[in-house]
């Protein structure tokens, strides 16, 4: 999962879209009929008592395990997600290319030197070069410290931010715990630094690191750039505080041109006529997952719960008007590279997605659904969060954002759902080597199935559109 | 901390003695002076306020890190805990040698090859020697069944047992969890195994392997032998269930000739007439550490508050009648080897030993008390124990045994005393990496101080003995 200033920025517009009924000619009311809420109330059900989503989770990360986008386990990840497809009676299965650039992580230690020597556990961040580098270590207590610092005035040294992460239910702590990521090495590179260090952007107390994709603004030459475990930077905090201290960092891992992987979809065909089977309800998650762990987590829930509901709609004596479409995405956490060439691809075809929800979020019970649905859709996304209040899930318009893989699309017009999932743990556990499958809940994942299953259903059954259209956004300014 | 079958035989043999009377002439009661009571209770107020504990733990943790025994590091704690006794005002502080083989670990991985390709983390455990090694893996549920298996049936394989450890209070878990480590590689080898792995003996579910000293019969030729982390010896389970899997292990790592350590001791002198100065309450922790985490609850902890206790008494206005002296044992994680020592060197002194406690079990509040106490001491005994009560330590006379490190002295005669810790969290983090500093609890540490105090204090000022003599104990077989 990683936080998108474009999702925020969708849903502002959406908002204002709204709020302004800047519509010209109000479309007619949308609804979902009755017999199709009876009916998903059943779906929810049987979606609670089944653990088709679990078991689809466990063999994709015991089969497959860890697979980094590029690399040879991410292609046996690509295979598993078209014959699982497949395995569960999907009608149409495909998948549709994704090339990006490789990054490769090969070794990665550290250690004090001096009178306190001792290992360092840090893992590199992803997009970090390779490289040995030694220096005295400079604390700063957050991003806007090191932002502060004069160009030239860590040369030779290692910059290294001690922030904390909040912990919280709807993962806001991330926000800026991701910011001492993505624009801490370009800030300790203006600074003069030789290397980036950084409290994990995490919530445990495990001596487990959290790696994540960073970047390096144009002109700047990338230096190694890391994060410790949370133990491992109070260990060096506590040791700065008896004097100056010498760390050698050594990281063995960079770019290596590009590889293709894919976005594999797979559909249950709609049973309405031919111009509402064409039009689609996407759910999905993302196929890749960081090295360290086996991406359960982050995603493999994700991919398995939406195949499930999807699957589980699959069995019903009738499928519903529209087509449900699941879709795994390639490369989500180095750039969102599978989101951005699904809206590349499928542009022309904004209208007929009704509506989409990407699960990226862990595994977590959803507690609150919310939508970009506008003012003539606005009872209609009542309908389904009532189906869905009997799991516990609150309505909450007006909150959250599109998923990272639909937030390309929805930035071109692209209707979002958003199922909010507990995310109280999920730091503890994200883009770490603990991000493995015995860490899934199953009670709480069928129930994932199920609040993805009925959403699913009532959006393809619904009498009108949900707002999907085609207007370009203007891309935020960043 | 190490499960010993010798401590658990030197309670048997002292309750065999207390209970069959065989003391020819019964030696005067023991008693504390009412005056010491009111001066324990003092003295537990002042420690339960201080921090001392906790800092002095801070220190050996941060300042030297992990400290494996023979490493450049462990002759670092070693200056430490001198400078630190001097430091915290100890009137007599010395070294005593150690010398044992050294271990070495270098660099370890695991890879489940094949179809299902994947990493496996795991650790090496002490002693094993280097090597890589092919195989198919072979899961046995329990020790008992690798036991059973036919000498030559796992020719060419990978053993692997895949037992749970309980969870306990106690740590009653840990003598089954152990002895698969202990006698599970010369179970593989007489199968004819090629290498042996098992679940580690933990009670966690993070990506941390557990390590901890193994050793091989006589006459086998030793294999490469390592834990796999909890979620890891899930995964390879669930891995085996889809067929059969080849694992690559690939260990750098063995014995190295010898090293000398030293046990490091400290004294604050009784302030009774020469012969009761000369008489020693003991107490104590070990300074070496596993080289995975910082040896914090393991035993730094152990360490810090024994040293703070002894400091603690030794500001009070007047010292106990009899000498404290802490003891930071060598080298207990490979084999007892400083206590082994320490029982060599003062074996002659037993009767000089008035009452021993090693704390090597964590920095979990203490609940409960016992001894060694021979009839003519238990009413002593008692009053100790009525001085623990307000702390929240209840009595519970014929109950536990030595700790380690004085489990050989405790062989030879020694009294002993145990004050219990609640390890309920302890195998979480023992002989993990995640055996650090920010796992411990500055207010049940300070609990921990207290209770010591108050125990050396008191049994420091008791009128007469608590049984220590001379009395070989034939060794156990094994």
């Amino acid at each position: 999962m990683r936080t998108s200033l474009l999702a925020a920025s969708v849903a502002l517009a959406f908002a204002a879209l709204s709020n302004a009924g800047t519509i010209a000619a109000a479309p007619r009311e949308t609804r979902i009929p009755a017999a199709a809420i009876a009916e998903a109330a059943q779906l929810r059900e049987t979606a609670l008592a089944s653990d088709l989503g679990y078991r689809i989770t466990q063999s994709l990360t015991t089969e497959v395990g860890a697979r980094m986008a590029g690399s040879e386990a991410d292609a046996r990840a690509v295979a598993w997600a078209r014959a699982k497809f497949q395995e569960l009676g999907f009608d149409k299965v495909w998948v549709e290319p994704v090339t990006f650039p490789k990054w490769q992580r090969r070794s990665e230690s550290a250690q004090v030197l001096g009178p306190n020597a001792q290992a360092l556990t840090l893992t590199a961040l992803g997009g970090s070069p390779g490289g040995t580098v030694e220096g005295e270590v400079v604390r700063f207590a957050d991003l806007a410290s090191l932002e502060a610092a004069a160009a030239g005035s860590l040369a030779g040294k290692i910059a290294y931010i001690d922030t904390t992460m909040e912990r919280a239910r709807d993962g806001s702590g991330y926000g800026p715990g991701s910011r001492v990521r993505s624009r801490g090495p370009s800030a300790a590179i203006r600074a003069g630094a030789s290397a980036y260090l950084m409290r994990s952007a995490g919530t445990d107390s495990h001596r487990n690191p959290h790696t994540g994709i960073t970047r390096f603004d144009d002109g700047l030459v990338p230096v190694p750039s890391a994060a410790l475990s949370a133990p491992d930077a109070e260990q060096l905090t506590r040791l700065l505080k008896l004097g100056p201290q010498h760390v050698r960092v050594a990281l063995d891992c960079g770019w290596d041109g590009t590889a293709t992987s894919h976005n594999v979809i797979g559909e249950i065909t709609g049973s309405g006529a031919a111009r509402s089977r064409k039009e689609v309800v996407l759910i999905g998650g993302h196929l890749d997952s960081w090295d360290l762990g086996t991406g359960a987590i982050d995603d493999g829930a994700g991919v398995g719960l939406t195949m499930a509901a999807a699957a589980l709609i699959g069995q019903m004596p009738k499928a519903p008007a529209r087509t449900i479409r699941v879709v795994a995405f390639a490369n989500e956490e180095q750039g969102l590279y599978g989101g951005k060439a699904y809206a590349l691809q499928h542009g022309k075809d904004v209208t007929r997605h009704q509506l989409a929800a990407e699960s990226d979020f862990g595994a977590g019970r959803i507690y609150a659904y919310s939508s970009s649905a506008p003012p003539h859709a606005q009872a209609a996304d009542r309908q389904i969060a009532e189906a869905l209040a009997p799991l516990g899930i609150a309505y909450a318009p007006g909150t959250g954002g599109p998923g990272p893989d639909i937030s390309p699309f929805a930035a071109q017009g692209l209707a979002w759902a958003r199922l909010a999932q507990d995310g109280t743990d999920y730091f503890d556990l994200h883009h770490t080597p603990d991000d493995t499958f015995d860490k899934i809940d199953p009670q709480a994942l069928a129930q994932n199935v199920a609040a993805y299953a009925v959403f699913a259903y009532l959006a393809a059954s619904a009498e009108g559109d949900f707002g999907s259209a085609a207007k370009p956004v203007t891309p935020p300014a960043e």
